[in-house]
C-alpha cells in the first residue's frame, strides 16, 4: 500500500493528463491536447498530422450570442446535423478537409486534416452564456496557426449558416426547444507522439472504460478497446457487467485496465451520498472479482487518477493510494485500505507515472537500464 | 531508515547506471557505455574523444564460429597475447590508433584513439556460441560511427590472424586447450561528461572497492582508488582487510566508499546458503567498524546498488533499503535494519541520485540554490 501522485505533489490534474501518467506517459512530454484524445476515443482514426477538437452543438441568437451551450441537451438527430457539416470545404484555406462526427448527445468531433495545420489556436467555445462565440485566434506566431484559426472560423460561421436553416432545427423551434444551430470548438489536440505500452513491454492489453477520451488514450497505448453492454461512465453503469469483462479479458491479454468514472460525478456535484453508494457498489465489484481471480498468478493495482474531494467539487492535487496485491509483493500489514493507511505503506510515495513499469517489472518485461 | 530507488520505481538497474546514481550522477544525463568505466578501472587514461570496449579473449574455429566466448577461461600469458595486438595499425582508418591490455583472466580492454570515432557501434560479441562473431555496424548515420565500426572490425579479424598462430595458443593447443584465438568486443563507451564530485564539493575523498567497473566510476568521480590486498570482488574477498582500509583511509579523506560486490554473486546464481553467508560476513564486518568509528563525528550511510533477489536470480527494480547514521540524522526508531522495516523509516523513498547531495549536506559542503 503506498500513495501516489497524479503528477507530482501540489499539481491538480485534469482527468486526460492524469491519465497519461497512470499509463507510463509523461503528460509534460507527451501530452499534444484532448480533441485527439476523444476523437480517438470516439472511433476516428487520426494522422500525425491532424488536428482534432471537442465540439458542442449549441444555440446561439443572431448575434451568435450563446444562448445554451448545450443546444437543450440535444439527443435527437444529431447524426443529421453533423451530417450537413462533415466534409465542408473550406475557402479560406483550401488544402484543409473539415470533418464532423456528433458522439454523444450534444458533443461532437471536428478534425481540420491538410498540410501546415496547428493545434496552437483558441477555443471558439466561450465557455460561458450571454457573450459571443469567441474567435479562434494564434497562439504561436507559426503560419500554421495562422491558418488553422482562420479555417476553424470559417467552419464555425458557416455551421450557423447550415445548422440555422436544417430541418432538425426548424422542427425543434416549433417544439419550443433551443436549435442546434452552431458548432462550438474546445481543446485542439493531435496524436500524441507515443510509443504503445504494449510495444515498449511486449505485452497484449485490453482496456474495459467507457468514456471517450479513457478509451482514446488507451487505443493511442496500443490497448484493444472493449465494448461493454450497460457500461456508461455515469451513476448507471453496470459494474458487475464491466468486471465480468475485465476478468474474461485478462485470460487472453497479460494486462488489463478498468476504469471507473463514476465516483468522480457526485464528487463535482458534491452529493456525498450518492459517492458513498458508488463507492460500496465499487467495493462490491471487488470483492466479486477477487473471488475469481488467482492472486498467485496475478497482480492487481487499484488506485485513482486523482482525488475530487466533495468539499472541493473539483479535482484536488491530493496524493491517491494505491494497493497492488500479487507474487512476491510484501504486505504492508495495514489491515484496511483508506487514505489515511496508504500514507504508511510500504510503498512509500510514488508518482502515478511509476506504476505501470513496476508492473512491467514483475510481468519481467521491463529492460535492463545499462549492464 | 529508509528506501531507495537506485533509479526510480520500476526501472530495472545494471550495476553500471546504478553506480552513477550512487555517486549522484543521473545516468539518463551522463551515462556514455560501460567499457570507458573498465578501462579507467583497469588504470588505462583515457582522452574525452576515446572508445572503449569490454573484450575477451575468445575460441574461434576457421569459419570464426565461437566456440568458447572466454577461451577456456584462460589464466596465464594473457599479457604475451595482449601485447601482440596491442598498438594493431588500422589500414582502413590509418588516423586510428588501437590500445589492447588484457585485465583479469580472459578480459581485456581495447582502446581506439583518433580522431572523429564513435561510442554508436554494435558489438562484435555474439553473447553465445556457436555463431559467428558478429559484424559491428553503426547504430546512427555518422560518419564517425561508420568509421569506428570499420575499424573495430578489422581489429577483429587481424586479431584472429595474429592469435591464431601466437606460440601461446600453440602450446594451449598442444595441451589440449581452448585456444585464445580471437578479440570479442562488447560495451563500447567514452570517458562520461561529469564533474567529480570532489571537485563539485569540495571533498577529499577515497574508495575501496575491488571490480574494474566501480573502480572506474569512482577514479572519475576523483577519488583515490586503494588497492587492497585480499580484496578480489569475489566470494573470498577479504572484508577484514577492505574495512580496515576503510577506516584507514577515513583519517585522511572527507568521503570514503567501500564497496562489496559478493552478495550479488550466489545472488545471480540462486543459491540462498551462500548469500546468508556473505550477509553474516558483512554484518561482521560492520560491527567491527562501528566499535572503532567516533559517530558522533562520523556519518555512515548503509544501502546498496540493486535488489538481485534470490527468486529472480538477476537484478530487480525494487526499491533497496538505506540506513543513515549520524550527527543530527535522527532516528526511525526502528529496532532492526532490514527491507520491511526500512519500508517505514522516516527518510522516506528517496532515489540513489538523492544520496551524495545528501551526506554532501552534512559535511556542510552543499552549495546553497539561488540566494
Amino acid at each position: 500500500m503506498g500513495l501516489v501522485d497524479p503528477i507530482s505533489p501540489g499539481v491538480v490534474p485534469g482527468s486526460d493528463v492524469a491519465h497519461f501518467a497512470l499509463l507510463g506517459y509523461d503528460p509534460f512530454r507527451f501530452y499534444t491536447g484532448r480533441g485527439s484524445l476523444e476523437a480517438v476515443g470516439a472511433g476516428i482514426r487520426l494522422a500525425p498530422t491532424d488536428v482534432a477538437f471537442r465540439c458542442n452543438f449549441a444555440t446561439v441568437d443572431e448575434n451568435l450570442t450563446v444562448v445554451d451551450r448545450r443546444a437543450g441537451r440535444i439527443k435527437e438527430h444529431t447524426q443529421d446535423l453533423a451530417e450537413s457539416l462533415n466534409g465542408m470545404r473550406i475557402t479560406s484555406a483550401p488544402d484543409v478537409a473539415a470533418e464532423f462526427h456528433s458522439t454523444i448527445e450534444h458533443r461532437a468531433v471536428l478534425v481540420l486534416r491538410g498540410p501546415s495545420i496547428s493545434r496552437m489556436v483558441s477555443d471558439t467555445d466561450p465557455h460561458a452564456t450571454n457573450i459571443k462565440v469567441a474567435k479562434s485566434t494564434p497562439l504561436d506566431e507559426t503560419p500554421a496557426s495562422k491558418k488553422t484559426a482562420v479555417a476553424l472560423n470559417e467552419f464555425t460561421e458557416k455551421s450557423f449558416e447550415i445548422l440555422q436553416k436544417h430541418e432538425v432545427n426548424i422542427e425543434r423551434r416549433s417544439r419550443g426547444q433551443n436549435p442546434a444551430n452552431i458548432v462550438i470548438a474546445r481543446g485542439p489536440g493531435t496524436l500524441p507522439p507515443i510509443t504503445p505500452l504494449t510495444v515498449q513491454y511486449g505485452l497484449k492489453a485490453a482496456c474495459v472504460a467507457a468514456i471517450p477520451m479513457v478509451r482514446g488514450i488507451c487505443k493511442i497505448s496500443g490497448m484493444e478497446v472493449l465494448n461493454v453492454e450497460g457500461a456508461t461512465g455515469g451513476l448507471d453503469t453496470n459494474l458487475d457487467a464491466k468486471a465480468h469483462a475485465a476478468l474474461e479479458a485478462s485470460e487472453k491479454n497479460d494486462l488489463v485496465f478498468l476504469h471507473v468514472k463514476a465516483t468522480d460525478i457526485p464528487s463535482h456535484d458534491g452529493d456525498f451520498e450518492m459517492k458513498k453508494k458508488i463507492l460500496e457498489k465499487i467495493d462490491k465489484m471487488f470483492g466479486t472479482m477477487f473471488d475469481q481471480i488467482d492472486l498467485g498468478n496475478t497482480y492487481i493495482a487499484l488506485t485513482a487518477d486523482h482525488a475530487t474531494p466533495i468539499s472541493v467539487r473539483d479535482h484536488s492535487a491530493d496524493p491517491v493510494p494505491i494497493v497492488i496485491a500479487g507474487p512476491d509483493f510484501p504486505p504492508s500489514g495495514l489491515k484496511k485500505f483508506s487514505e489515511k493507511n496508504s500514507a504508511h505503506g510500504n510503498i512509500g510515495r510514488i508518482r502515478a507515472l511509476d506504476i505501470i513499469p513496476m508492473i512491467a517489472d514483475r510481468l519481467g518485461r521491463a529492460k535492463k537500464f545499462g549492464f
